[in-house]
């Protein structure tokens, strides 16, 4: 993946507020936001995490080379905007990254985020580092970048933002709201205090293991590409997977079940082109399946690329939650609402569209 | 892995009565085998069907790949003992094979391997090809070199080959015979007739789906090799894996409880070198504990090398099943046996022991 750019049309006229990365493992996002929290410009590159430095690397060595990264990919932003803020989540905080962000233990305010940033110095700017939270006890887990994307999300759903005519994210019952956050590996984020307080959360890594099955597994082998005109779409053999999966994945298992695909190709029952979408169906259904298990949800909050949502969608529709699905921009509003809760950066005073407004 | 070869003390003065070639996707095995089924040699060698040639190379360019595989391998046999009848099972029989054997539909006699093999000349020999088992109808499934195995297991098991005190195959109650046959693809095999017949079988994808994780993915990263000494011991985070499948499998579903292995190791809740064995216990505890609930066996044989055959016996006694543990030489003796059906091979009239004493 080659930098990409995208500077909004009006954005010469716009003084910056902030610069919001979002660097995961595999990949770096950033945007120059706007005295509203709006995107001036954007950048996406390949340069994640474990990209730039080795977990090996000196702690020093891996803080010059993040360092550098950011500031060669930011340097128009920064030549333009001197003293300009920066905020980070992801993997740049964890301890194989810039520098170790810690952690808020869960349950934990989204509030708190703001009050316990890192700062790191990078030339001439200071970055700060947002950290990750943390589920301990019998049953640990962790996320770092999807807490900022959780707080977008919320913000997106609270505001209208999803889909409309559905319930909020806290209904206010028994059931605390839940948001999740698909990916190589999926968050699901149990919320309470009308959606302020984070009670719990789960990862899954389904997307990982789709791709470490398509990549080098013998259903892999089998498989050709998905027809790209329908890449997008809940394909019926991404239905045939979910149905398969619902009906015998307690019995049978996903070892097994997984397999299923080789012979079902074999003898002609579904054409290798819909190998990948089976298999897709399979484990979101999985996923989709066990979670609502775990956490009965009435209303699920979905925040994902577009492609993935509706995958998504389809399997929490079947298992019988209604879902509000927000845009996938979620974290550069999430980074913004953490830079305005720490001082970080000031809301203009100006009737610009803000950047809910945008992506509602 | 090199050509390895292990010839018996005593060889040099019995006769040669087949050559027995167990011919996977990744390895290739061969016996030569005596008048009374017994190895005189063997050789083993990582040329596996997939390795000799690719599925894209014309049919008579693969056979010719599969010949001077073969020939060059098996050379100082061939040469001592012209003539020597051939026979072979796996992968070498798929239609990206040697050539293609063709499949018996389950339900299947095994008593008709023997009167359907598929041949190929190899220089001055042909080779026999055995035919692969095949579940047709809604839920298809496919075996090729298992069938050998099973055939082989089932002759140590019902021979008392395996450990003593327990009950035989079928147990003649309502509840058919089960084997199991772990490895990168677990065959579940389900038997009717007092353990002739294959009523059907199942696959889990479980050591590829380890070895998948273990190699590429976010827990194999921070996975450090398993103390060697203890690779063939069921170590106590195997067991924790099992009990965390047993206990919560159901409930939180495969994606999201693999996941676990990393949030545990960060916490410090156990050890690099132990994610390895906690992953393999909570894949093998997914297959067996679904193995079970889809057909209840009182008693399971289990036929595989013993580090394997370790973990899935206390899988297996977890989930309530007693097991019958056989020698993982069985593709030999199963071999053997089709051989004597086919009259390939015709027994030797001496008193030499036999496959079945030496390998009980």
């Amino acid at each position: 993946m080659p930098t990409v750019r995208g500077m909004a049309d009006d954005a010469p006229g716009r003084a910056a507020a902030l610069i919001a990365l979002d660097w995961g493992s595999t990949s770096f996002r950033a945007w120059l936001l706007d005295g509203a929290g709006a995107p001036l410009d954007s950048i996406r590159s390949a340069d994640g995490a474990l990209t730039v430095s080795g977990p090996a690397d000196p702690a020093r060595t891996r803080a010059a080379a993040f360092e550098e990264t950011f500031t060669r990919t930011c340097r128009p932003w920064l030549d333009e905007h001197p003293g300009v803020p920066v905020l980070c989540a992801g993997m740049a905080g964890s301890n194989h990254g810039w520098a170790e962000a810690g952690y808020l233990d869960v349950p934990a305010d989204l509030a708190g985020l703001a009050r316990h940033l890192t700062v790191v110095p990078a030339g001439d700017s200071v970055v700060h580092l947002v950290p990750g939270l943390r589920v301990t006890g019998p049953d640990p887990d962790v996320m770092r970048g999807e807490e900022v994307q959780l707080l977008g999300a919320l913000a997106a759903a609270n505001d209208g933002g999803g889909n409309a005519g559905e319930a909020a994210v806290d209904d206010g019952g028994d059931r605390a709201g839940t948001v999740v956050l698909p990916g190589t590996h999926s968050k699901w984020v149990h919320l309470a205090d009308g959606g302020s307080r984070v009670a719990g959360f789960t990862t899954a890594m389904t997307g990982e293991l789709y791709a470490l099955l398509m990549r080098d597994s013998i259903i892999g082998r089998l498989a050709t590409e998905p027809d790209v005109a329908r890449a997008t779409e809940v394909s019926d053999a991404f239905v045939r997977g979910l149905d398969a999966e619902a009906e015998r994945g307690d019995e049978r298992g996903l070892p097994a079940l997984l397999f299923t695909a080789r012979p079902l190709a074999l003898a002609g029952r579904f054409d290798p082109a819909e190998v990948a979408d089976y298999v897709s169906g399979l484990l979101i259904g999985a996923e989709v399946r066990h979670a609502l298990r775990e956490h009965p949800a009435d209303v699920v909050v979905l925040c994902g690329p577009p492609a993935t949502a509706d995958r998504y969608r389809a399997a929490l529709e079947r298992g019988g939650a209604a879902v509000r699905a927000v845009g996938e921009d979620a974290a550069a509003r999430g980074l913004w609402r953490v830079a305005l809760d720490a001082g970080l950066a000031q809301p203009a005073t100006t009737d610009t569209p803000t950047t809910e407004e945008q992506t509602a």
